[in-house]
């Protein structure tokens, strides 16, 4: 057993922090007041692509993509416990993983891109995607339907022919607002008669394609996350060659499972670096505010309060590591219960952290002073996102009482 | 014991159920959408001067102005358990406050001036108040200092000769952004040499009076609660005549006291009512969506959670009603732990009810489609406005433990 | 509304808190330490029939017995909303119950026989019982399956000519023990062919009849609550003449329906008076015990610790109140939800105060020289005993969903 | 990153396992129901050392002693994270620890015997320790003070001449009513007048030496832990050599600082395996029994419970096998947060999975058919034993604010 990262890990993750510590943390907080004043913010600043195009040139780009990524571009391949505490350090900026071309959904998109994509969906979509000239969007979750329940999905991609044809509306579809998006992953139902499995497809759908209309933005609490946004999207008789079909019709679910370890990797370990900066901003506000003639630290329960998140922090970045670990040393299905084990931990654990480091900030807190309000939505919307809680706890369940159920035969 | 209302309760209980059911609740989510369309939202829309002058003309109105107010108005004069369950009933809304002219912080700047208002004082601003021709504002907080102990402020009001001089710089100022707002109590230090609760004063400022600048409007969770809102408010060198002085210089801590009691029970039963209207959506979705072939009502905890749901709210309604009934028979000083019990215990179970029900509507949740996260917002706010959590529960254990420190002497 | 209590409640509430206060208080501690102290504890001590016979003469005896129950002798039949208070004072102490002749299950043996016994049995068993000379014990729960579901009962009582033939095995039988136990109501399954509320009776058994074995006695953690106990029974071929049925064979559920509305608000009045008792003693060991060079209550979290129990306390008993005032204004059918709510709650919160308390006790709170481990002990077991906190919370949830369900249809 | 164990860890894991599986859990049971039915249970039954003898020969012997306690005898010397997870399979079992030798406080006792004794001290106490021929006590929390603040010890182990004089009264003296035990190490206030950390000396007294004696044996939620036991010692002018000091006078702290974090790490090991135990008959029971014609499992929120309490027990381990790391690879210093992170953590986690487990036996779980209410008490009062929880919350607290009370200065 041994909790220290590779000699590989170790250097990228020093490299990693003195570029957030001295490029990204001085102007992140001028970034979103510049942003907040713009009558358009669904724009890229420039110092987004400034300091894009320092990390691609340093090497501190596409730092996700595992093993088996380099054909495409320069990419370390590192392993998922090697890319966990980066994506952790990542995670304390809301900026930071666009500027390392680490952000989802582009993320996930690339490596479904890597392993499912042809030649040609690589060279017109992955590439550009790994060398950060555009972005993308996934589709997925439905209105209309309890979308915890993959077999719900209504929205179609109907093969007639040579062509693919797309129908439905999906939402929360996220980046879909950024002016670079240039594509949407869709999934939809091709053969309701197919084996459980087999009904779904994933079809790249260019984003201006006739058909696909954004039809609102969605807050979360009240923010729209500028510039990514969280979409609304119909999708109207949308025609595409049956070559924008990835994998080839009624593999989709077959991509999706791949796509869903290392992902729910990502966003938890983004989540535990988000908690990071809640715990340290409520630490620094304990001892630098005073109330009743002491520091807010030295008053009621809020020592234990910290001592309790950093224990809680501290459990959930050690359940991510060893998932991580599990899925480099044992696959998808070795992890399983894992990967849904943090996702049911992790953001519910980080809700609660960035809820205590609000309630120490007083009504700043709530405000765009701070970056907690913020936070909790990001923390707060991952206990849906990707599957809510429940779902997962239900996957945890199903796992653990197999065997006893076999016992019991 | 008796849990029934009065016969005078109940009957203003139904009269304003019928006038919520069947006016307001038809037109409320129409009324958000439109507000949301507009360029300006800083407005107040014709359909909310047509209830108000609808509920005026029925006698729904100012119903939370206890005996003694009948003077400035048509008013029932109820006692705080009369009116709070129609502080429930309207807590269901986001308008029905306004329109019933219940809002606060108009609530407490009317009670102020109804017990300690000069009859100038009175003519000029609670008269007009309470007719629902102009709304205020109350400046407590402060951005610089821990505002959780009063003794932290900073603000000052000083008398020179026959004037008061108002500076300072305040925020969460509620309401401050609404057009019809015209005047401000405001609370400054006067004397730091006079005993601890006589150093301060609080001071009637017309709105637009020189001096006073709104210097921003802060979001809670990304919301602005228009046309309401929440500022933060600049004074400099505010000169007034000593008349606009409530009651006096240094009298602004007693004044302070007196409001706090029932302004505490309606924050309480309006979070109990935005906790039933949570919990109302998340029952009724419970049974209507449907995942993995069941209602979600039928899935995992969820029955579990709408019943611990249940439970809270009963328990939290029936603390606030016990601490109104002891405010009317025993006056602040026997409900002063009452009231801090429910200050402590009602928006953090209201946070909870709205979190579960969120949680069942999956995204649709945060976003606008339900006024979920807008109720998360309201009910996050009020575990730090008006008193912090922490500080109620050091209230109430202060007067627990007095007993027993006695008992050790 | 009105929280204050009626001129008797009042009247009774304060004889018996003198009564525990001058005459039960002082002698407690030293009861048990001679109850421990005996080779065989199975016995009642003097001092217990001595403070009955006081407690009789003064009129505080079966105060539990509604408006009905005079008949049978000098009762005062009060409401539930009167006896609950009651309740709770005796609830602070282990054998304040058996002093007023208020136990379990004592109480709801006599209330059944009040209601469906027969003269004969009135006259045999509840006569004897209301003096106090002898006591019972209830058979439901079955060691062999999950009796959450009383559908699972295998127990059975066969109607074989003029004979109720009782077999089958029962535990948690409590006052088994106890020296003066004489009888025993026993349900079991009679027809399994009729209605599914019609299948079970009610059976009178002499507790030295054939057949009837008390095969052990159940500890509770470590405790076996002498001289009540919980014993585990075996009925083989009990042989009864069919008068010893309660009000016929068929009428099991019934009977048990009415009992468990009274019973469980005394239990969770009781359990509120527990709560109190802990309380009580971890706010006093807050301010006299010193650590790190203050009292306890001025260390961490201690303070919101104890206002957070005093707010649970509060809440829980006018939950508990409002219960009582509902099945005395509404009967059982307008009280279900409530009394389900108040099983689901109490219990639970009575748990985590009694564990509060434990924790400011340091390792004294986990030893016999404080009554914090037993009444754990007791809160723990009450999360079980009559309905496991889930069943409850499922009729909660049940009865809630019910009209979103018709909306629904 | 590596969270496979060495090969020598695995390989005593798996002949510990299969130790455990096959000579162990066949007759614990068993050996549980001989010992109740004992007039004196507080004697060591033949099986024990049966299997102590067993155990020993085949090589798992003492095996929580590292490095350098093989001129002991024949240990084999493992570091804190290889004999991490060998604790928690000992922890599944009441017995297991003392059948391996590693049972506490005879553990910490070696230690400090390997580390501070004299040659005499090793002589006379620590070989037969090690051979497992006796057994000890360690006498620290006293019953008049708190003594989660080791300042406040009032027991004295005062200097005369050449003697050491021992007076005092402890509690909580765990392992003195077995048989076996010899000795105790004592410690007491030798100097008031020295530094803070070198006014206390430990005392090796053997167990039967005159001014020695213990009072009585407390109760633990009723248990008395036979043939362990906790008890309450008095020491009355017990004279003993100076060379019954420990290391000399004046270094009890001292050596009580290098027991602490070994000694933690292995009771938070056992919990967690006694949580595992619990969890394993939860889920087992879930799918055994019925209820409304569903297996537990399948009720209301019993699945989420069951994946809650496997995600809490996970990264429970995770946390304390990185506390194990960090003391193997960084010292007790660099630990120390990591240890006291554990304390408050583990136990805690321990209390509410053999909680959850409790409630899905129902009564059963509270009785002595499963081991479940001991279990429950040994994690209860492992919440208090060695420091209570808040204690531990504040250590943890203090280390995390330092740097951002020194970046305030």
């Amino acid at each position: 057993m041994d909790f220290a990262p590779t000699a590989r890990g170790r250097e990228y993750g020093e490299r990693l922090a003195t570029f957030m510590a001295e490029r990204i943390e001085p102007i992140e907080r001028e970034y979103h007041r510049e942003l907040r004043s713009l009558a358009d913010p669904w724009v890229v600043l420039p110092v987004i692509e400034k300091l894009k195009a320092e990390a691609r040139s340093e090497g501190l780009w596409n730092l996700f993509l595992p093993e088996g990524g380099q054909e495409y571009g320069d990419v370390p391949g590192l392993s998922n416990s090697e890319y966990a505490p980066l994506a952790e350090q990542m995670g304390r900026s809301f900026i930071a993983p666009e500027i390392f071309n680490c952000n989802a959904p582009d993320t996930g998109n690339a490596e479904v891109l890597v392993k499912y994509g042809s030649p040609q969906q690589q060279e017109q979509w992955l590439k550009p995607l790994l060398r950060g000239e555009i972005r993308s969007a996934f589709c997925m979750t439905e209105p209309d339907v309890a979308s915890s329940d993959a077999t719900n999905m209504e929205a179609t991609a109907t093969v007639e022919g040579d062509e693919i044809v797309v129908n439905g509306r999906k939402w929360w579809t996220t980046g879909i607002g950024h002016p670079n998006c240039r594509f949407i992953i869709f999934m939809g139902l091709t053969d309701p008669t197919a084996h459980r499995y087999a009904q779904h497809s994933m079809v790249l759908v260019p984003k201006d394609h006739p058909g696909v209309k954004v039809e609102r933005l969605l807050p979360v609490f009240g923010f729209h996350d500028e510039p990514y946004g969280h979409g609304e999207v119909s999708f109207t008789d949308v025609r595409l060659p049956l070559s924008a079909v990835i994998a080839g019709p009624g593999r989709g679910f077959e991509i999706g499972q791949g796509r869903l370890g290392p992902g729910r990797i990502h966003h938890c370990m983004r989540l535990i670096g988000l908690a990071e900066t809640a715990y340290d901003l409520a630490a620094r506000r304990s001892v630098q505010r005073t109330a009743f003639g002491k520091p807010l630290a030295n008053l009621g329960g809020n020592r234990e309060r910290l001592a309790k998140a950093r224990i809680a922090i501290n459990q959930a970045r050690l359940l991510v590591l060893h998932a991580a670990w599990l899925l480099d040393t044992e696959g998808l299905q070795g992890a399983l219960s894992a990967v849904s084990q943090i996702k049911a931990a992790v953001p519910a654990m980080a809700q609660e952290v960035v809820d205590m480091a609000m309630q120490l900030h007083g009504g700043a807190g709530m405000s765009d002073d701070f970056p907690l309000a913020a936070a909790f939505a990001n923390a707060r919307s991952l206990r849906l996102a990707d599957g809510p809680d429940e779902v997962h706890l239900g996957v945890v369940a199903r796992l653990e009482l197999r065997k006893y159920l076999e016992e019991n035969r």
